[in-house]
C-alpha cells in the first residue's frame, strides 16, 4: 500500500475488484440454478460522461457473468417512450434490474422516470418507497410471497463499505458530509446514522464550513467543487472520503487531462490519516455496489 | 407574553389555536361544496397515553366541523383484523385521512400496518413512500388525475412552523437534534436540511454530547428523557424546542402529578432566547398539523 506520511489510501480499486470477484461465484452459482443474471440499462442521449459510466458498468458486468440488456434512446425521445421502455422491463422476468443513466435529457422528468421502474428492480436505490425504507431503517421489504432486501444508493453504501473493509470505526464518530444530493449526501446521512454516529451535513448556506468539517472524525466531500477541500477544512487525521470527479485540462498528460475530485489531493493527504483517491477511490466501490445489487434480486428468484 | 430574563415563551397553545381556527372557515367552506372533512381514527387496545392522545384529537377536530370515524379495538385483535380496518377506510371515498394510534400491540406489526394505509390518506406522514418523497425533497406527487400534497410527520412539522410563527431564522443556522426517531428526530433533520440549516443529529452513542449540542442556534430535544437537558447542553441565546412529554410524581399538585419535557425548564430558561413550554409547546402543534393534513386531503376531493 501506497503511504504518503502517516496517510494509507482507501484503495477503491482493490476492494472493489475483491468484491466483483466473490460475484463472480455467486452468479456462476445462480447460473446452475437456471438464473442468468441481468441487468437491463437505459441509456437516453449521447452525453460522453454518461456513456462512459454506462461502458464501465457494463464491463465489470461482462467481466463476472452478468448479462446485460441495454436500450440506447436518442435525445429526443418522449417520456412516453422511456415509461414505455421501463415498463416493459419491469414485466420481463428475465431482467433483475433496471438502471436508468442519469441525467435524462431536460424535456423528460427524472422523477416520474425513477418511481416508474419497479421497487423489487431499483438497483439504484432511488425509488422513494426505497428512500423511504432507508431513512426508516428498514433492511428488508416484502412484495407478494417474497423477500426483498431494501435497495441503498450505491454511492453513499460503497463509501460505508470501503470504511468497514478498512476497519475504520464509525460508531459514535464524528462524520460531517458535505453536499446533501439525493443520490449522495442525503442518504449518506442515513447510513452513517444507522451506523451510529453523531451525523452533520453541511451545504452551501453553511456558515463558517471550515469550521464545521474540521470536525469531522470521517469527512465525506460531496459537494461537486473541483479540489475545493484543502487542509484547513481537515481535522488533523480524519478520514476523508472524495466522492467528486472532474476532468481537468492538463498539458503535462499525454491525453490532456487529468481526472480529479473535491479534494485537493496533495494540499490534504500529510493531514489525513486516511484518503481516497480520485480516481480509484470511491467510484469502483459505486459499481461493485451496483452489481451486488444486481446478484441480490436475481437471487431471490433461484 | 411571559418573560424569563430575556427569554421568550414559544407558545403553541395560541400559535395552534389560531391555526385551528383558519382551518375551521376552510372546513367550512368545504361543506359548502358538499365535502364534509372526515378523519378515519384506529385505536388498539386500552393503553391511558393513547386514549388520551386520540381524546385530544377528537376534541379539536370536533371543535372545527371535522367529522371522527373511529374505531376501537380491543387488545387481542390480530393483525389481519387491523389490515382490514385499514384497507375499508382506504376504500372508504368520504374519509380524507386515516390515523393509526401508536404503539400498536406487540403482536401486530406497525410497518405493516402503517405501510398499509394508502399513501392518499397517510395524514401521519409515516408511510414509507411519503417519508421517501420527504427525504427526496418532494412536495407534491400525483395519483391518478390528482396532485396530492406529500403528508410530511405531524411533530416535526409543527416544530418547525413553530418556529416560522417567531420569525426565527432557520437558513445557515446550526440545528442540533437530539434523538433520531421516525417520528420525529429523523424527519426533523430532514426538514431542517430543506430550509438550509446546517443539521447535526445527536443520540445515544454521540460522544461529548454537551459539546455537541452546545452549538445548536436551534436545538430540539426529542431524546425521550425526562429533564435531561439542563444548561450545560445549551448555547447562549440558543433556541430550544422540547419535544418530550413526562408525567412526574409531584405531592404538591392536587392532581398528584405535574407534565414536563425532555429539557429541564428552570435550569434552562434564563440561557436560551426562545424555549417551549411542556405542555402547551410542541404537543398542540402537532394536532394541528394533524387537522392541517386532513382539510388539505380532503380539499383534493372538492
Amino acid at each position: 500500500m501506497k503511504k504518503y506520511n502517516k496517510m494509507k489510501l482507501l484503495d477503491g480499486n482493490k476492494v472493489a475488484s475483491k468484491i466483483v470477484e466473490d460475484l463472480k461465484q455467486d452468479v456462476e452459482n445462480l447460473k446452475k440454478k437456471g438464473v442468468e443474471v441481468c441487468l437491463g440499462i437505459i441509456l437516453v442521449g449521447d452525453r460522453k460522461d454518461s456513456e462512459t459510466y454506462v461502458r464501465m458498468k457494463k464491463r465489470r458486468c461482462k467481466e463476472i457473468g452478468i448479462k446485460n440488456y441495454d436500450i440506447l434512446l436518442s435525445e429526443d425521445v418522449t417520456e412516453e417512450q422511456v415509461l414505455e421502455k421501463v415498463n416493459r422491463m419491469n414485466k420481463d422476468p428475465n431482467i433483475h434490474g433496471i438502471l436508468v443513466q442519469l441525467p435524462l435529457p431536460k424535456h423528460i422528468n427524472p422523477e416520474k422516470v425513477i418511481s416508474s421502474i419497479s421497487v423489487e428492480k431499483d438497483v439504484d436505490g432511488f425509488h422513494p418507497e426505497n428512500i423511504g425504507n432507508l431513512a426508516l431503517k428498514r433492511l428488508y421489504r416484502s412484495s407478494g410471497d417474497k423477500i426483498y432486501p431494501v435497495m441503498v444508493p450505491c454511492t453513499p453504501e460503497g463509501c460505508i463499505e470501503l470504511l468497514d473493509r478498512y476497519k475504520i470505526p464509525i460508531e459514535g464518530k464524528e462524520v460531517v458530509i458535505l453536499g446533501r444530493s439525493n443520490i449522495v449526501g442525503m442518504p449518506l446521512s442515513l447510513l452513517f446514522l444507522h451506523r451510529n454516529a453523531t451525523v452533520t451535513i453541511c451545504h452551501s448556506h453553511t456558515q463558517n464550513l471550515k469550521k464545521v468539517t474540521s470536525r469531522a472524525d470521517i469527512l465525506v466531500v460531496a459537494c461537486g467543487r473541483k479540489e475545493m477541500i484543502t487542509s484547513e477544512y481537515v481535522k488533523e487525521n480524519a478520514a476523508v472520503i472524495d466522492v467528486g470527479i472532474h476532468s481537468v485540462e492538463d498539458e503535462t498528460r499525454k491525453r490532456g487531462y487529468r481526472i480529479t475530485g473535491d479534494v485537493h489531493f496533495n494540499f490534504v493527504k500529510s493531514k489525513c490519516s486516511y484518503l481516497t483517491p480520485v480516481p480509484g477511490g470511491v467510484g469502483p466501490m459505486t459499481i461493485a455496489m451496483l452489481l451486488t445489487h444486481v446478484v441480490q434480486l436475481a437471487s431471490i428468484h433461484s
